[in-house]
């Protein structure tokens, strides 16, 4: 892996293991014996891998100084609506491993409910309940396509509907902008609504089918793309939060199954499971011109009986 | 190492490898055809170590938030003379391990020259050359301990004298200060000086013991400091940079062997042979009180005919 200018030339640094194999040790040993044991537990594997990646790539003094500024620039960044450190966390993977640490879910028997995918800034805690049949769609776009949304929320064991389960939904209108952020385009609530599902766990509304958008690349985690040779475009998805008290909630994003962006999503949060299907319509009872079904698998919380939902976030912008 | 509430509860998530076992590899096969080698190399390396500690300690959500937020406030801690993410890069051993990576020297026969430590940020390229056994202390603090220091610079193979070769020093006066930072109390140049070795390649100057100090710990570095619960000092040091155009020069810092923070330097940049030992004297020429020998031993350019020097840093600030 070596490319720097220190090995192998005319004889000298010859021996492989030439770097003291106890350094690493002695950093952690740093550590004192007051600090908590996850605290020493995380900083010994970080160190420990942050030491084991700059071995491996035997980085230069002059990358280093590099990195060390490119840290800098991340904070200084930073202002409301562009948490810098939050979007290259997304860019690396890491939201999205950390999501899949914390909700992936596999029984025993092998059995997993609907995956989880990242929150996001924009769940709102006031989401207004709307009837079944209702739609979410305030303020119509002129481009917006509006979609039959419908589906059953099932037992992942048992396969029956779970009847009262809350189907809570938002999503961007075709401007890529949510609601609270886009006033003067659209009123309060439009393309969100919470949804119970009736007595076969059935549930039904209407929506705009998503559109994609890019996320903004005016810092360091737009550097970041750059240097990955990255586009910056999400794809177009609708966000969901599933909650029954039974039951383990699950909150996703669903993606059209047509989205160019499926394999590059910019924050790497698709996953198989979660992509919709949207067929054409004529003559829809409320004029929509697609159609989509969608069943979400919820696991009984006797598996989990402490689980708990992440009910909102710090990040503050779009994802 | 599972230490959050997702494992082993009620059957859940008994399978070991329920994380997607590709998902680190999609994200490093984000990376385009047209970014450099070099950066894919270094970019591809750190995604997966990266992914690999946070699975190792099963991240939580929370504790990702906590992370977000500190790496966002290195960079919002940034000042002149707090480069908050170079200090915190010192207090992991990173600058330590980069320095060793890029100037630790062992020939295919075992033989090494003068280890390397960091430069730190004082380093003057004005420093003027001083007559042998001439003093480097222009302003002399009560509390200081004058020293008579000197030894030999060799040849690591022949261990004969280098005649011709510059041995340039700093260090901070017994105030923890170096001459540029602390204008009211000491004069341009003080406790510094370039010294040429003679024909037996022996040099001598008179200095202070270095005194030690500690770091700066109101930004994110300290608080790192604290949650490892690490103190804040530096053992004292004395800087050298040693050169001569046959041979690979050599950038260390050089301890008093009784110093009490030898082990726990801060910046964990203390090696063996870099340890000075002080003894007292009597009836000096110069009064000084103490005595210091040390020889310095190079390795010839032969070795690594495109040796170059770090001739100065970014930072900005002590170490």
């Amino acid at each position: 892996m070596a490319t720097n200018g220190t090995n192998g030339t005319n004889g000298i640094n010859g021996h492989t293991n030439r770097f003291d194999p106890h350094f690493t040790k002695h950093v952690i040993d740093l550590i004192g014996p007051e600090t908590a044991p996850r605290h020493k537990e995380i900083l010994s594997s970080l160190i420990s891998h942050l030491h084991d990646f700059i071995r491996e790539v035997e980085l230069t003094q002059d990358e280093w100084v590099v990195g060390v500024n490119y840290v800098n620039s991340i904070g200084q960044a930073y202002r409301k609506n562009r948490n810098e450190a939050w979007r290259i966390c997304d860019v690396l993977g890491v939201e999205s491993l950390v999501d899949e640490i914390n909700h992936k879910i596999v029984t025993e028997q092998g059995i997993s409910p609907t995956s989880s995918a990242i929150l996001g800034p924009f769940w709102s805690p006031d989401t207004p309940f709307r009837d079944l049949g209702a739609s979410v769609v305030q303020d119509m776009p002129p481009d917006g396509q509006l979609t039959y949304f419908h589906g059953m929320i099932k037992d992942v064991e048992t396969k029956k509907g779970i009847p009262n389960a809350v189907f809570d939904m938002w999503q961007a209108s075709t401007n890529g902008k949510y609601d609270s952020f886009d006033p003067e385009n659209q009123s309060k609530h439009n393309l969100r609504g919470k949804f119970k599902t009736d007595e076969n766990g059935r549930f039904n509304f209407y929506c705009l089918k998503p559109t994609e958008y890019a996320i903004d690349t005016s810092g360091p985690s737009g550097d970041l793309l750059k240097l990955m040779g990255r586009h910056p475009n999400r794809p177009a998805h609708i966000h969901m939060m599933v909650t029954h008290p039974d039951y383990i909630g699950v909150t996703a994003q669903l993606y059209p199954n047509d989205d160019p962006w499926l394999e590059t999503d910019t924050v790497c949060a698709v996953k198989d499971d979660l992509l919709l299907n949207f067929t054409p319509v004529e003559n829809e009872p409320k004029d929509a011109v697609l159609d989509c079904e969608y069943d979400v698998s919820l696991l009984s919380k006797r598996y989990k009986p402490d689980s708990t939902m992440l009910m909102g976030n710090a990040a503050g912008e779009k994802l």
